[in-house]
């Protein structure tokens, strides 16, 4: 069950892709050893110009000769209003005279169509490479992108948070689909749900996918070790994305302080927030994350509130300040360890492979 | 692993035990049915008095020979205000005059002394009858008790919804303990922790509680076949609870409407509300869980709330209105059958094999 269609056709040797975490956690260092240790390293893309995903990709094929991916978002439409840009800026500017940073009032923001003209971009990148596998957040891309993909013969992997997210992604022609248990760290990927349909639990999700579509299934969400792999395998799953699990290891570009805080964690600590982003995403629990708690549903959409808040995480990260940097994390903190990515693989394929012998 | 200590200690052959779930769920049917399918039948003893308890014990033991148990509630403190009582019945007569029931201004409710004191009779009642299992939820019953009931040779089962919850109920000397992941229908458990911090899905609870605990960990939450029992036991359990996949069986004494509805509800149906008993709890989404929605925070706690909308819930099952009655049910709906309590444990084991057989 460990040898099944997933693996045959990402041409990998074990089930196992690393999350695209964006923002400069998946290094070229991390993919790559993922990718070298027999699993499927993903470039997180998401907030990469088409420059920087070039750049990249480049560099990872540099450092493997094995498939990898890159994660794409796909725009959402959103509209900028100045008034509700104001209104987050005055919510935002306490923390900012808090980290001696100057107040801001409006700020410019690009609109839905240039987000979007990047995503192409980024897709023709994509391609120009020839990078094997490609994934998807936050929805499903045009059918016209679907198809040129299909005939660069890119391998697609879509996101679903609900059953019926699953479903629309298979009609799209994905290949496979990400099933994003509520456990999972970072944003959330629902894209037709609202964030409360969408917080199924892995237990619940993956077996009630599994019987509704016929492309493999990947699970994903708080799986750490042998164990998570082997109960996704046996809940119908044929293979498991992790992110808090390579966000610790070594090669992974997660600031150290994030990783300490991590392993120092428990299941209790993390909270669904979208006051960094405007987009939900669960995180370690710190004094953003709290002060903004009963505001966050006034907050403007993604990507504009994430644009607020970065002068906020940039200054946060520089000062190694947790209390205002997104602490992404899963609801299995306990289960994390800072490791290579070698030995994080390799003990997971063993410890299945012990559980397997015992049953 | 499927023959394991916990099957042992509760000299039963399979390792599921159908969930306790109280008011007139657990018929003798259902709990001897259970049992006598080679599971561990629950009386849902929560809402009974001694006497009540006592007639289903005596009942069960004419319908199976096997081990079964009770299930009791640990009263939580709680304080009558009648200004609150008063502001809760001022939220609920609406619903009453719609359903023609006279508008309520206070309420007779017995206040903890005499809620502890039932309990203690329960307790009592139950080694009386020498009842093999007790398990426990709502928290840990005090000292004296436990070792009343160990002395009694009753092996007791105690419910976490977090690790630190699992760890107090194993140094107060449970015998096992169940673990309730985010996923689960009915009542949360949680004691120590509130609702949000103890939230956390079957994938990442279970694996962590097992970590941190000797005794044997249950999974209980959106565990309905085969595939949810063999993933449990890969994640660390020794065993499972089920709700959902009970309460739609044919023994079940749930309204028929409650399980029609649960059989044709989907993952993204059921919410979380405290609007029916002041505690947490999921359910399918209904009007009065809709209308409630924005003034539960500031609801009497269980068991008064639970009292206060007693005739509104009977009202709306006598009128067969399932816009007005608590609709429990966990995240995996689609999985839920009508069927017998013994096909239903049949094909459980017979897919739990199957899939073993093909790892």
């Amino acid at each position: 069950m460990l040898n099944n269609e997933m693996i045959k056709i990402l041409k990998i040797k074990y089930p196992i892709i690393q999350a695209p975490m964006a923002g400069g956690i998946t290094t070229s260092e991390l993919v790559s050893a993922v990718s070298n240790s027999g699993g499927l390293g993903m470039i997180g893309a998401g907030y990469m110009t088409p420059l920087q995903m070039r750049d990249q990709i480049r560099k990872v094929k540099t450092l493997t000769s094995n498939h990898f991916g890159i994660n794409l978002f796909v725009p959402n439409k959103f509209a900028i209003r100045q008034d509700t840009i104001q209104s987050a800026n005055q919510l935002l500017n306490p923390f900012r005279e808090q980290l001696n940073l100057p107040p801001k009032d409006s700020i410019d923001i690009p609109d839905f169509h240039h987000v979007y003209e990047t995503f192409i971009e980024q897709i023709k990148v994509a391609m120009e490479e020839n990078v094997p596998v490609c994934s998807f957040t936050f929805g499903i891309p045009p059918a016209k992108v679907v198809s040129e993909l299909k005939t660069a013969n890119t391998i697609l992997i879509g996101t679903a948070t609900t059953v019926r997210e699953a479903v629309e992604n298979e009609k799209a022609g994905m290949d496979m689909v990400i099933i994003q248990g509520s456990e999972a760290g970072g944003h959330r990927g629902n894209f037709i749900d609202d964030k409360n349909r969408s917080l199924v639990g892995s237990m619940s999700l993956i077996p009630q996918a599994a019987d509704n579509v016929r492309i493999p299934v990947i699970a994903a969400g708080g799986i750490m070790d042998g164990r998570g792999l082997l109960a996704s395998i046996c809940l119908g799953a044929k293979g498991i994305q992790m992110g808090t699990a390579f966000l610790t290891c070594i090669e992974s570009g997660a600031q150290p302080i994030h990783k300490d805080i991590i392993t120092n964690s428990t299941e209790e600590d993390t909270v669904l927030t979208r006051s960094f982003s405007g987009k939900w995403a669960r995180g370690i629990k710190n004094t953003f994350i709290t002060c903004m708690k009963n505001k966050e549903w006034n907050l403007p959409d993604f990507p504009i509130q994430n644009t607020l808040t970065q002068d906020i995480r940039k200054n946060a990260v520089s000062k190694n300040n947790k209390e205002f940097m997104s602490l992404w994390c899963g609801q299995s903190p306990r289960l994390a360890k800072q490791q290579s990515t070698k030995i994080l693989i390799q003990s997971i394929m063993a410890e299945a492979e012990k559980i397997k012998s015992t049953m």
